[in-house]
């Protein structure tokens, strides 16, 4: 029996946050860990509603923190699954920030989180593949093979002359 | 004038929290991006001891997440500063999860924070070199450069080809 | 010189909650004080959105609870403005709530907050006219004179003879 | 056998907050949202000592909110029971801010909440009746049966011309 | 010019929280630590209204749990001011909890915490004299002195023979 | 069969918390019960990994609170068994707190917290003895006794002429 197919826009999530005192350091900027908090949560729940199961977070990626983003900020958190493999699906965060009053946006920023889908007990269900129809999609869908590759260098778990895919930024570039 | 020096073991830092409901999901399990916002403030404040100034968060390294961490665990997360660049120092945080009435460390975990050291307008300041002393140490601060330029790569601020101690990875050991 | 125009989708607002443990009272239920700051929290942003300006709660209509959301659940709340007063502003907020891993949507909430946009020493400041498009903004629209007229009265600013538009749904419906 | 009677007194309950920086927006005044969150809990303690069960909020009447409240105020809450009808309880919660270094009480408002009383499995339970005594309590019970009307109206319950009670505030003030 | 005086019944101030998951520990009983919060809060606010200025905690006496207060609880603080001092003002607190759907009452404690009145500079300013009038009243205001010699011994900063109304509890009973 | 030992550093447990806004009065300084809230966990923790079990707090020992501790300060707390008894353990906890950037430490303070432990249905469990090693966990080891009498005549639970251990300072120092 085939595998049940999804679109990235099936289970695109948005969040909303403003920026309250306690998320903020002493030069009243959004902390990054409770950014992360919040992207954790947005595609934790993308997750949910690709998956139609409970997801627990299996990696994030390497995440850069640019503008800072400043006390009564509106953040804006747009989650969208990027492709599914067998037992793991990746997800890209997309944030904005805007100060409304001034009329500026102050901020944005990027980034992975891949979930496993498990059932009550814990364990991994088969999770619907991802049919990217944008180009954005197709994109995001094409370049999970090598963000893959090199989170399973950085894990240990795949040694670095078997990852085809993450080897190509460094050699056909070059030569 | 020489700049400052401070070995790693000045500036360690130690934190302890205990997992309540709300820092679990529907498994009873900690969610990661709990987990990233408490690694935010230890490495936080390891790199405030280690400055002595204020610092921000600028990168966060790839983090995978093994076995699941449960309500009532203790959590404790041990952070270090690894090496200092021109503006930012990068910290690593190793982190420990104990059931204790059941006697058994359930999980760990370890992950590289960058962060820029500010002045009270937000403008970077010096920051001391690092000065590693044990085994580890050394070792975490021989990594900090390839690292480092994996990170730049990632965020699109170097070309890969000009990665030499990240190309090493791929290539040397191949050939 | 003529007052500023928008539409409602130029600023409406979608907000995904979490229901978390605190949220819910002993019935594993989510408590409706924190449904209602989630209300607050997502029309006041589009509120922001739609003047432009820091906006303050001023009042909240009749909101009725139908079936309880669950522990677990995710929440949708999508607010949109409906109609601009001199001094203020109504929005509608819809709420969904959704167990997504049993796949079926548990529960559905709508409300009418009224905000006034205010300046940095909390004058009021002018409010763009809402435009609306479609079908239902028309009919929310139309309604915001009504709803307003029983606010009025409510909070006693205005005679029950005097409120035309309300007396309607009593008088004329019955003759 | 005759149904439980109890005196508006003998559920009364008081709550008094401390407004923190969380609890304000950007002009470090209390969020409505949060003053309702507030009035959710110290009304539903009411309730459920008058019911001696669990109560879950069944609507909120129309709330304004007038003079800001700020941070660092001391809000209080006093909630009381009005009347109890087969299935719900009405009610109505007044509420006071004061800024106690300077002096003075900054704000006042009041709403009326409704609650179901359920046992253990979310089932109705019945509820004792509420015998009012002091000229307010009659007042505020006499009061009770128009609010319940126009909330079933609001919430498409009951049609206009039926709500008798409701209709006498449009009709006979204005023959 | 002589002191204001003002009786305990003027600032007495309660205080109605409910037990949420978070307040929780394993055994789904209230935490110790949360309770002492909320002691400070309502005591902090009596001390408040005493002194009508902002007031810092100074001491807290020793305190005994003794039954435990469950997930759900009802708890309510209730503070009075004791006794007044050149620079501090005694508090006593009393706290009941209670299973209301069971009927019963859980639990109930005391406590002592004495604060400093300070201006916006943090510079100590006159308290009040406190005017006992019930019997309770007057009890806790002549034991305040005793309590205020043993806080002083065991903060190091009166030595015991100088401690005359303490040593007499040890003293006259056994001659 | 005889009574498991251990040393105070087998379970002394170290936490660093950030005081944040919301834990801060209008001075900004940190409120007393916050702090005695991050007192009872660290003392909890370090209470469960002496016992390995479940402890409930049983009671406080008088705490005084000297300079005040400000927003953004780091707050690091230390808690070390002293002595455990038949069905209690004591615990010893040293508070400092750091403004980092402007390189002072600004508080220090200490406290005393007993634990009782108990099993999964909250009967008491043994205790392993505790064995000093350092003149500062004996010194606390031999004043154990003294508190605990202090703690009991406190509680009701000790007549004061049976407090031998505790007169001493009273009596002996004098004659």
């Amino acid at each position: 029996m085939s595998r049940k197919k999804k679109t990235p826009s099936e289970s695109a999530t948005h969040m909303t946050e403003l920026v309250l005192p306690n998320d903020t350091n002493t030069l009243n900027n959004l902390m990054g860990g409770r950014l992360m908090q919040w992207m954790d949560i947005v595609s934790a729940i993308a997750g949910q509603k690709h998956c139609n199961s409970i997801v627990v977070t299996a990696s994030v990626d390497n995440i850069s923190f640019r503008s800072p983003i400043q006390l009564g900020n509106v953040v804006t958190l747009r989650a969208k699954v990027t492709r599914a493999f067998n037992s793991s699906v990746e997800i890209r965060i997309d944030v904005d920030a805007e100060n409304i009053p001034e009329g500026k946006k102050v901020a944005s920023n990027s980034a992975y989180f891949t979930f496993v889908a498990v059932d009550k007990n814990g364990q991994p269900v088969e999770i619907p593949e991802v049919v990217p129809e944008t180009p954005e999609e197709i994109e995001a869908y094409n370049g999970a093979l090598r963000r893959r590759q090199l989170r399973l260098i950085l894990s240990g778990r795949m040694k670095p002359h078997e990852a085809n895919e993450l080897k190509s930024i460094f050699d056909i570039k070059e030569n």
